[in-house]
């Protein structure tokens, strides 16, 4: 198959290169893999969009005011820098915190007098509960099982989901799969919880760190059953599970938070036009909208920072795709992924224009290379760029049948190969729905690190001549 | 010296040894010393006496509803263990913290309808803002040279003391000092800023840990000026001198705390009566009171738990000190030391009968041995204890002139020599006077080595023959 590449070096396309770069060489040599590399590892460009964001407009959660600033924000940016911005506008799901608060107001050993204060924040999409609150026994369950054979006790109570977030695995390199154990229960728990009766739900925040923060997120509960739902931190599920070991345990519980009609907003789309393969799309994205909690720097700033500075980086060095590279700044990946089903749904009759997707939201950690879904024959395609990208040390490719990101999924189901960074991401949740996910947490250095592999990789794709596109799975 | 040590091993020593310890050994033998260690190593007691301070009281803050049932629980667990208990009366303050937050209303680059949320934490002492708040324009100052300089623009203003805490100091195993550079601005800072007409002052918050949480503390405002003084995150400090550098900063804040009129509490004491030595007394202790943001399970229930169960080690072991042990949970360490000072006024006419104190109030990170301030030749009077304690890793004895607890302070600056565990506190200013300071922050092993230490270095003291005394620092 070497043959194939090689043709990328054909005089056919050497000419069209030297149209395109108008430098003498094909587009992804080496010299200007290299030139690429070393561009972004100098450019503060990226950090500046990223203090930017989480500085000056701060939280984005869909439907607020932030969001609606971020749009504006991010749009102008690019318009400054010279790419073409639409606004695709999309209709997010728009819930707003309230009042959360909570109590132990009744325990075995309980000082007349003395209540017991639990940290916790409402999950996205919680109901509320009456503005004074409301007080229920609490049922304590680590899993399903145990919450089904407790049936008769959850029925009116306030059941808490204490599952530990496994750090060690995090710390494995396993960040994701420790992170979806959790979620699991988060936002399924709940919903199973309010069909069986229950009052509310807590589950134990989704997330290592040890400092009585806790962890919000998308819960499942629907319009029909809108219990209250909240993340208590870690801390106050081992206090209560102690507590409930010494016999009753009760719960004063406030939470208000609304749900109020759909809002609009959009996904920002920033084009970079190609050249001979203008009608041929490489998206490389990050997720605009963010938790309420923080200013969103890891989740998911440095993805929309890395990739608007693709662009800046191809700018600067005035370096034309023969595909052209859209950058996309997702609205409501957290709590919908509207956006990401608006844009698939406006392109359904162009997916084959789509040659491939790159989503970055595992947190700007340190780069070691990339993940990719294309078949195993065409892992070798990749040899260039990962030579590329081997002095910063992100020269590792992983294939995955599915690369998973939220909101290219109807793309990559529909066929498109999706890329993303391949992150050290063992600290990302920490930090991840929480109120610390803040600007100081990001490395410059690796959002260097991070533009560098996002902008190679996205000039890398839009200039291949192999067509790696992956079979939908129905037509296998 | 040694022959002064080798008097202890005289026959005379011995034969009052048989008499107190019935098993026919010298009281400060080897044989007794490991089996205290020992002992202290098999049990939960301690652990227990924590859980209980920690999950049924809660945060105890001096004239709290909290402060008080800790007094009847302690009382309550020492008086169960046979030991003979007093409550001495303090008059303590009594400060309640209200509402607190902060915005940042207009700063450079703002978009319309943005406001940034600050996280802070009122400092205990704090004056209050009207109840809808103050806004004024924010000076951030890193030094008291800075703010001099500043003067003209303090006037009115919020004034930030933007100084980091020095985590690589604390690593490198000086947390003390680097909490006492911090904590001299957070005590010192408001009230100088009030001299010169500050409307408020804010503190970066003094200890490591980035998860955005506030670390309070007593600051030193006096009611002629009391003015709303908080600590802000580190996160949030950062962000506002970084706003600050765009341009003008203002800030909306409200802090509603309330000082209310002196309270009534107590110095829990419980003796365990020495035998021909019962007119003299050794202090172990650890102080009851706690910041009202968390359980204060480091700060200081270790130490008071630890102090407890020097007690319960020895009644169990059915140990009888020569010298009177007297175990004392002090009330108001953290915002007063009153009940240090209660202590010290009356027993002015007994300071020659306090052989040694012991407090214990660091956190209950592993013990490498203890601290003690006995002047030089005195050191070689601990091999043996030292040697005891080196099979748990807690043999070193590190000297000082000043060990510095406080509430201790008065004692030892009257002469009595004061001794603490020496443990690893790299960590603790993560956690100390935040929201985190929990129980399972406390390592139950390293609490039983805790326990170990204590026991072990009261009964030492207990059965000394050599007079440790120091000079008071007067009568040199």
């Amino acid at each position: 198959m070497k043959s194939l590449y090689q043709k990328s070096m054909s005089l056919t396309v050497l000419a069209t290169s030297l149209l395109c770069v108008g430098a003498g060489a094909a587009p992804n040599d080496p010299a200007t893999l290299g030139q690429i590399r070393d561009s972004a590892m100098k450019s503060d460009w990226a950090y500046e969009r990223l203090a930017d964001l989480t500085d000056l407009v701060g939280p984005r959660l869909s439907g607020s005011v932030g969001a609606a600033a971020a749009v504006e924000q991010v749009a102008a940016a690019m318009r400054k820098i010279g790419a073409t911005v639409t606004l695709q506008p999309v209709k997010v799901p728009h819930w707003v915190r309230g009042a959360e608060s909570a109590e132990l107001v009744e325990y075995t050993g309980r000082p007349a007098g003395i209540t017991q204060k639990v940290v916790l924040t409402a999950l996205g999409g919680s109901g509320a509960t009456p503005a004074a609150g409301l007080t229920a026994p609490v049922v304590i369950v680590r899993s399903f099982d145990e919450l089904k054979a407790k049936a008769a006790q959850v029925k009116g109570s306030i059941v808490l989901f204490d599952v530990a977030f496994d750090q060690e695995m995090a710390d494995r390199g396993h960040a994701g799969p420790a992170y979806g154990h959790g979620a699991g229960f988060r936002f399924a728990g709940p919903k199973v919880a309010a069909d069986m009766g229950a009052a509310a739900a807590l589950v134990r925040s989704v997330g290592g760190a040890n400092y009585r923060i806790a962890h919000t997120g998308a819960t499942g509960v629907v319009a029909e059953n809108r219990i209250p739902a909240a993340a208590v931190t870690a801390e106050d599920a081992m206090l209560m599970s102690r507590l409930s070991a010494r016999g009753l345990l009760k719960m004063h519980l406030t939470l208000t938070p609304q749900t109020l009609p759909d809002a609009d907003s959009y996904n920002v789309i920033a084009d970079l036009p190609g050249t001979d393969k203008a009608d041929e799309v490489v998206i490389v994205s990050g997720h605009l909208d963010s938790w309420d909690l923080a200013t969103g720097a890891h989740d998911d700033g440095t993805g929309v920072a890395g990739a608007m500075a693709v662009i800046d980086t191809l700018k600067k060095l005035n370096l034309k795709p023969r595909r052209t590279i859209r950058v996309i700044a997702w609205m409501n990946e957290e709590n919908g992924t509207r956006g990401g089903k608006a844009y698939f749904d406006a392109n359904q009759d162009k997916l084959d224009k789509h040659f491939a997707a790159i989503e970055s939201d595992s947190g700007g950690g340190r780069p070691f290379g990339f993940i990719g879904s294309v078949t195993p024959p065409m892992v070798k395609y990749f040899a260039p760029l990962k030579t590329a990208l081997e002095p910063i040390g992100a020269g590792i490719f992983e294939r995955h049948d599915i690369a998973g990101a939220a909101d290219t999924g109807p793309l990559e189901r529909a066929g498109v190969p999706v890329f993303e960074p391949l992150v050290d991401s063992s600290f990302y949740f920490n930090y991840h729905h929480t109120p610390a996910d803040t600007l100081d947490k990001v490395n410059p250095l690796e959002l260097k690190r991070h533009v560098a592999v996002m902008t190679s990789l996205t000039w890398y794709l839009a200039n291949m001549d192999e067509n790696i596109g992956r079979v939908p799975p129905e037509q296998e």
